[in-house]
């Protein structure tokens, strides 16, 4: 087992390997805003899938419309963030401004909001991403739930390994992305502009059925709101910038909005041009890809390849983020505290097997369909989104610094913002998948609260300020039971230590089988055990519940407060097959035994020796 | 989780509670030969499925003679079972007569075959059960796997609760589905005959393409081999009846075989004037029963019905025969010691469990399909058959009793039949699935082989012939150290315990975090622990392998041969949940820490209180 763990994760790694390398701002951007690039993979797409099949045609011709107030609604983000990142040069996460500003509960709702919104960025971008290869190889559509899984297993080794962020390679894909999106762009206008070239009609889309109302407007903007998710980044990971790294993280957080604008609105603005329908089969963006460069011609590959590379670097965001908001939430006490720890290879290694297991339960639920998985992502960002904002508002309140007005209101107009489309997005999500967050988010506040209460209870019974010290009768715990099945090598070895420790040792034996209780005495016998050998009976071929009854009884008369101690002969395997063919009694009864706070329990290995299998 | 436990299985019961009552004729009856009679179910359409595709509609000329063919191989069994039981009152299973008369090996061959066949038993009988259902109510089709899943829960937990054989109420499935067979074949004649009812042509029986040839007619006698599985039950369960239980055994072998003349010999009967067609969705009896008894008519539905409950019995004996075998298996070495042991309810829990989860991955693997099981079933059975029956004549050999001639020329022709069917199966069945068990045959004695071999080396390493009595230096027995992480009421009772037993304690700490190793520290000093407190650093966050390294070392300078002791704080929650938010640091430590022989664990407690979840 441990050389499978070496081999899939490597060798444990020093505490002082950690080492941070600072980002520049050609470094920075590809790590921190692959999130946000890659939404444009989807974002159109879901837009489409709400309008087309009640206006038709008409669709594109509203689809510009619905893009700009998306892009609108992003510039207004961007410049709360600004603030965000001047205020938190070490990262201002929205757990961490809520935490600060807007006290305990808050806090809670963006760290649950964002414990849900990062394992569907894993399953929202990896199902996206397989969905442009199977675009390009139809013949992967039976494959698309093992593809999905398979991708973030191999995310989740890698990143036990501990794959740093940082690693240079991780560049090329939103590089590669950025370029291969802008010739897209280009070559489709200009065929379309300048050859004049007319795109196939699409005798899949309907005939327009209804109109274009306030609701359905509202809807499709709340679909294409996927496009927003991943903006955050910047501001959580300014401290991995160069100094000065404010000022760095706020020019990574400019080129994203230009890039983020020039791609979506570039790829909205093809679809509208060559009429690309959504289906489950083939992603609008290869559908555009195709028209643009050509059924089958290599830069369509390259296009879908490279989507599908920014899609899980985007997933990957999450895998380095994630456990690490975890390890704050679990130094908090909010949180199992086993996610606080580094493993060997110094990632947070129970964060990145929870995201991977919880992300593949996500995905075999929604049958790794990217598109029913969608509704549910946007709500918890929107709600992150308004709390980190309304904690800058408050926070600037409570500074009353320099031109605070001013700061506040930009913040405020972003909450305001936020707020309003969080409620958007829910009433129109809401029985699309949306009402799975707003049961998930109360139940993981709840189960955080209840986490916080036990690890309080806890450190205020082990604390030393209750001043109690017990003290322990030496004639007591000096009085050892040494449970018998049968007389044999492991038990001499244990009754000879226990006479080390001990001259009160008395043996306990549980009768079950008559011949058995026989061969045992007459062995004893033999070979001479000059310690007393006590005998029960039971009917219900258990050994432990007379042990305790014995310990319980008149005939042992322990006292209630002083510790009296078990010794138990353990059988040890050298392989761990060894185990499944011997019966693990010491162990069972090692666990109930200790649940007596009076008996302490000794273990004596007895190694057995095996064969290989 | 034991509530759970309760809930499900029951409470425990005394081992005086096992009662074996004993069977009459009457009752001995259905219960011994629900899996030979319920057969019937699908042996006749096993037959079809061979021979209608490849000669059409003169299938059902040639039907009647491979039933001849089955029931005179059944006839030669019947005679040679008979001197089974006169020869082995107590039961004489295929395992047991191998061991007795031909050695371990071919034992062993019997006992893996035996194994494979109990859980295709339970997989065969039980998705014929379903398919029973299907065959009635199509709409269930799409939940085929699941029903069969459910059933197979059902009958362990059953099981495991300890339910009799001998209740009164499992014979009713058996007469009930007698009455029902018997009436429908009378209905079928009388209609056909009387009446002069003509059977609606099937449309889909294709035409003949090929001849009858012998290769043909083995292959469908292959098919049909499987009615005669499970009738070797009798032979298994004389000990079960009345005295004098032979004469009664032999009376239930007669009245079986009966049975299954009149049934077997009936159905295909009225396969062959019905024209019944095999196909996934429905079965023949339920397409003979509907053209019988009409469709979606009472009769029909009742006769549907009873089919499922008869295979549900037949899986059922599965349930009680195998853990029984596999605890003798157990207790000749062969197989896990945990299987012999009686659990809480008197049942061979483990076999059962170990039973019904064989058979959940089996019918997941074959998705169901009664059809796609079958081929793997009559191989196994013919293999134990030829066993039991040579076993037989070696021992008449051995014994030479008046009339040993006779009796061995009888289990000899038995022996010789089945040896021919068991070869005959196997090359026409090889490629359908046949080979799996080729291969799982071996595998299972080699693995039996190895697990025998271990337990003997285990036996030998324990045994006190080896005149190894280890005596353990005092001094160093009482050289304790106490792992610390930091200083609290947990490790106040340790080390105060300890001191109970020792007067040579130390503590240890290994510092990952030099502000806890300075708390600690502070602590240390401000609450006068007496003991020395030795500090390593770990690079790699580890605590286990500085503490190994510390006992080897110069340092602490313990010798191989003695024991040394290790006392160590441990946590426990009152509830199981509780488990889940603190590290098993305790745990691991404990389970690293026995892997040397020469370090004792001693574990002292600390209640953690909780509230409720």
């Amino acid at each position: 087992m441990s050389k499978l763990k070496t081999f899939l994760v490597g060798k444990p790694l020093k505490s002082s390997d950690i080492h941070h390398e600072k980002l520049s701002v050609f470094r920075g951007l590809p790590i921190l805003s692959s999130d946000a690039i890659s939404s444009v993979a989807y974002a159109v797409e879901e837009i489409l899938w709400v309008l087309i099949p009640v206006i038709g045609l008409a669709s594109f011709k509203y689809l510009g419309y619905v893009t700009l107030a998306i892009l609108g609604l992003l510039s207004i983000l961007i410049f709360s963030y600004r603030q965000t990142i001047n205020s938190y040069p070490k990262g201002g996460g929205s757990y961490i401004v809520s935490k600060e500003n807007l006290g305990e509960i808050p806090s809670l709702v963006a760290g649950a909001s964002l414990t849900i919104d990062y394992i569907l960025t894993v399953a929202v971008s990896t199902t996206a991403g397989v969905a442009a290869i199977t675009s390009a190889f139809p013949i992967l559509l039976r494959f698309k739930l093992e593809l999905t899984i398979i991708i973030i297993l191999t995310m989740a080794i890698g990143n036990l390994r501990g794959i740093r962020d940082s690693a240079k390679i991780f560049s090329l894909p939103t590089y590669f992305f950025l370029v291969i999106c802008i010739i897209m762009v280009g070559t489709g206008l200009f065929k379309y502009f300048i050859l004049g070239i007319q795109p196939v009609p699409n005798p899949e889309i309907t005939h327009q059925i209804g109109d274009l109302t306030i609701f359905l407007f509202l809807k499709a903007f709340s679909s294409g709101c996927s496009a927003l998710t991943g903006i955050e980044a910047v501001s959580d990971g300014v401290a991995n910038f160069k100094d000065p790294a404010p000022k760095h993280a706020k020019q990574v957080l400019y080129l994203m909005f230009l890039i983020v604008f020039i791609i979506f609105g570039g790829i909205s603005y093809l679809a509208t041009i060559y009429h690309a329908f959504p289906t489950l089969d083939k992603t609008v963006v290869s559908q555009i890809a195709e028209q643009v460069f050509g059924k089958g011609s290599l830069l369509f590959l390259v296009m879908q390849f490279s989507t599908t590379l920014i899609l899980i670097m985007a997933a990957n965001t999450a895998f380095s983020d994630f456990p690490l908001l975890l390890s704050f939430i679990s130094k908090d006490g909010y949180a199992p505290r086993q996610f606080a720890k580094r493993g060997d290879r110094l990632s947070f290694s129970n964060g990145i097997l929870f995201l991977s297991l919880a992300a593949i339960v996500l995905v075999i639920i929604f049958r790794g369909e990217n598109h029913l998985l969608i509704p549910l992502y946007s709500v918890g960002v929107f709600i992150s989104f308004t709390l980190s904002q309304s904690g800058m508002v408050v926070k600037w309140y409570k500074q009353k610094t320099n031109g605070w007005i001013h700061k506040a209101m930009i913040n405020g107009i972003g909450a305001t913002i936020t707020f309003v489309t969080a409620i958007v997005v829910s009433i129109n999500k809401f029985k699309d998948g949306a009402w799975i967050v707003f049961i998930l988010v109360p139940a993981v506040i709840l189960l955080m609260k209840r986490i916080n209460r036990h690890y309080k209870k806890v450190a205020a019974q082990l604390s030393l300020d209750n001043n109690y010290f017990p003290q322990f009768n030496e004639t007591e715990a000096k009085r050892f039971i040494v449970p018998v099945a049968s007389l044999n090598e492991a038990v001499i070895k244990t009754i000879n230590y226990a006479k080390c420790l001990s001259n009160d040792i008395t043996a306990f034996h549980i009768s079950t089988d008559d011949a058995e209780t026989e061969k045992l005495k007459v062995k004893w016998e033999k070979h001479n055990i000059d310690i007393p050998l006590i005998i029960k009976k039971d009917e219900y071929r258990d050994v432990l519940n007379p042990l305790l009854k014995f310990i319980d009884s008149e005939e042992f008369a322990s006292k209630k407060q002083d510790m009296i101690t078990v010794v138990i002969p353990q059988f040890v395997t050298e392989k761990w097959w060894g185990n499944l063919l011997h019966n693990q009694t010491a162990v069972f009864m090692k666990r109930t035994l200790l649940k007596r706070k009076n008996i302490a329990v000794i273990s004596v290995p007895f190694i057995i020796k095996q064969q290989k299998l």
